[in-house]
This record gives C-alpha cells, structure tokens and sequence, in this order.
C-alpha cells in the first residue's frame, strides 16, 4: 500500500499553532515520525491564506527534506501554489490534487506533463461530488482524456473517487467500491487513493468505521492511503489486508513490520 | 450478524479449570455476560472425556439457562453426545456441528429433521479439509443432498467453510470468499459461519489479521460468526461492517450497539 502520511497538515490545530509560531522542531519532528513508520510519501498542506502559502510551503517541505528523503505531496487547494511549490522539491513526488473544479486540471497536468510527477485526482466537478457511480465515472473518465492530452501515463494517477459521510447516505462505501472496481478494470496500473475518516464524520467510535472502510476499499482496489502512519492499529490492519488478499506472501512483510516495531502491540 | 458466543469451551484453559471443578458460579458469570453483549447463541462445549461428556453438557446447559433464555448452540465432536444433549435445552438451538466425517450427518439430521433446530455444517469429510474451492464445494452439494433428504431447510443451515491457517497457505481467505459466495448465491437464505481465529494461527498480533478476516468475510457474505461477544473492538468492526454494506439503514444498529455501551471505548 502506498501510505501518504497525513500528519504535517495545517489544518490539524496542532500543525496550524506550529505554522504560526515557525516552529522548526515541531514540523522536522513530524516529518521524521512518519518517515520512521514507512510513509511513502509526506504530505506537506500549509492551509493558510493563499498571500503566505507558497512561503510556508517552501518553509515546511524543506524542514522536512532537512530529516528525510520521503518524497514529499503538495497539497494545496490552489493548482496555481502547486506548480510554485514544485521547485522546492528534491525529488518528484505527488500534487494532491487537481478535479474537474474550476481551472485545475489544466494548470496542474501542463506542468507535470514531461515530469514524474504523480498526482491526486478527485473525481468531482464545479457542481460538487457527484451522487451516483455513473456520474462519477464521467467525471473520470473527462479527467483520464485530460491526462491522456498530457501525455500523462495512468500509472502516474491516485484517483480519488471520493468517500462521503455514512451517516447521512448509506451508500457511501458500496458507491466507493464500485467506483474502484470499475477504475481498475479499466486502468489496471492506475492508483486509487482516499482518505479514511471522511467516512465516519459525524457517528460515534469512529475510529471503527474508518477502519473496517479501510479493509472494504482495499478489497475493492484502492492501493493509496491519506493516513497517519504512526496511526498502528490502522496500519496493522493494512498489513493484515494484504496478507489476506494474497498479496505478501508467506506474510513477509506482514511479520517484517511487526518485528520492526510497526504494528501490533507496543514492545 | 448471528453471534455465537464461544466463551463457554472446555478447551479454553480456565473454563476447562471451572468444569474439573464444578464451578456453577464461573459458567453462569459467562453466559450472563454473553447474553448481556447480546450474543445470539450461548456455544456449549464440554470438551471432556466421551464418557462424561453428555453429564458435563447437561450440568452447563442448565447453568446458562438458570441466567438467560440466550438459546444454546450444542458443541461437540461427538455427534451422539450432540443428540442426547437435545433434550436439556429448553428452547430450540443450533447442534455445532455435523460434516462428511464418519457418521455424523446420518446420526444428526434424522433428529433434528422434523424440528426448528438448527445445525452447522463443516465443509470436510474423512480426508480432511479439502484445499480447493472446486473440492469444498462438492463437500457442500453432498451436504445439501442429505440436508434435502431429511428436509432440512437451507435457512436452518449454517455452512462453515473452514479457514486455514494464512502463514502457511496464502490462499486462506481468497478460498474462504469464494466458497461465501457461491454458497450465497446458490441458497440466499443459508447461513454461512465461521471461527475468527484459526486464520492467524502461528503469526505475530493475531488480532489484527482476525479483525481484517472478519471484515474481508462479511463482506464476502458470511453472516454467523463463532466469537467472544465481549470483545468489544471485533463487535464494533461487525457493526461497522454491517452499516459499510448497507445493512444497517442510517446506522441505527450501530449507534444503538454505541449508545447500549456494547461498543466504542468503554464509559
């Protein structure tokens, strides 16, 4: 599973008071945190006024490249502090995201287009997150012509068909899946993505829908996870998934984490 | 979910202690507390030698029924103790279980033919369990022949279809999944059932892999499972699962399971 590490996000209180306050150790600290519990990739989201963004962006992905080597994941609502905060970056790594809202796509894939650059792609559209999975297969299948004209390979692309809240529509997960499934049949290479407490907004204990959400959506292909990854009941039960579905076999990596100290019980 | 509480085994060490013992105090206390995790079944097995087990099955039959009215889900290896328990319960159970071993089914289905009791159904015979899917499910066709010889409704079937162990064999759960839904799709009312704990023999925080089995399973159609109801992180993934598939309209089983302190962190 590909684990893009959650945790240096400016929406978080805890991360926001760190921005404000240019607390170095505290953001170096994450950084290495998440590095230390084999996140594929950071996630670098600053969540500031867009005057100051490109700033702290620059600020807080070399802090992070100062303790590790993780590749990083712009995350920004404005494509436009996106393709600005590129250059800051020592390696390729991931935008998260473009959609079909508004004009990011078409700032986004032109500068990516001869790069190895990845990116995130949200399947919703100036009108919003669309009900149904057909309506969302639309709007991916306009986002796969776009990638198509950039010459941008699927491989390259965590499609997130996005997850919305259970409580007030039953359907969330089923409609989820069947986006993923669907998105695999067609695009084997390509990667799905999500975050995964979106789902459980509003209801009780949610740590227990995220997780069994987890387990569903990676049976139905998602293989790309927003997530903390020091988070160790949700990464074991990553492991455990995979194991299951025939995809570490003889439980290699399953064990080798939890003899690194990644899941399970705390030594 | 049909939950078939399985605190009250001989073969778990201290119930085993409270059986040499007579412990009257021990067994009433586990079934109490089962019936109050809103088990569906209370599972009986004595797991003693066969010439003192229909004694040790009475004495426990008639504890858990001195505290709830949680019907008795008869467990024994034996397919004549199994019977001669019958008459101890005083409502209508589930016989746990019968298979293509020996004589089990012959002795079994003719007692329970014209009755609402209910049975499980192991998916093996003399060999052993078989590895393949193809194999399993010629198990369960000749299951179901002598199921319709005796005219035994499939709803009164609870299909076991045995998992290994997924340190030594990859395919623990893919195998397992199939056989769900093929079963479920031949007989939509037929129950499918299963133990939690046999996919992590031998691998390290087994929780994790039993947790994800559970979910990966549920999914697959499996609607009975042989647990400790009192294992509050496993019942909040079953319901958790159950409102992700759609089962439980506006999550009103799972806020209810939530709000009746069955699942979440404790109070």
């Amino acid at each position: 599973m590909i684990i893009i590490g959650e945790k240096l996000n400016g929406s978080i209180p805890v991360v926001g008071e760190a921005i404000i306050n240019k607390d170095n150790e505290f953001i170096k600290h994450r950084a290495k945190i998440q590095a230390e519990a084999n996140a594929t990739y950071i996630d670098v989201c600053a969540s500031v006024p867009e005057d100051m963004e490109v700033e702290t962006l620059k600020w807080m992905i070399e802090l992070v490249q100062e303790v590790t080597d993780v590749p990083i994941c712009i995350d920004s609502p404005s494509p436009h502090s996106c393709v600005k905060a590129i250059p800051f970056c020592k390696r390729e790594g991931i935008i998260n995201s473009v959609s079909l809202e508004g004009e990011k796509i078409d700032v986004i894939f032109p500068v990516i287009a001869n790069t190895k650059w990845e990116c995130v792609a949200l399947l919703c559209d100036d009108k919003g997150i669309p009900n149904s999975v057909e309506r969302r297969m639309e709007v991916f299948e306009n986002i796969m012509a776009k990638a198509k004209e950039y010459n941008i390979d699927p491989s390259r692309l965590h499609i997130d068909p996005l997850v919305v809240t259970l409580g007030t529509d039953e359907t969330a997960l089923t409609t989820f899946a069947e986006c993923c499934r669907r998105i695999k049949k067609e695009y084997p290479t390509i990667h799905i993505t999500s975050g995964l407490s979106n789902i459980s907004f509003g209801l009780p204990a949610r740590k227990l829908i995220n997780q069994a959400f987890m387990v569903l959506a990676r049976n139905a292909g998602m293989d790309s996870a927003i997530v903390d990854p020091t988070n160790r009941d949700m990464l074991g039960l990553i492991y455990a998934t995979e194991a299951l579905l025939e995809e570490d076999e003889f439980c290699l990596e399953y064990i080798g984490a939890y003899r690194e100290g990644l899941i399970g019980n705390k030594k």
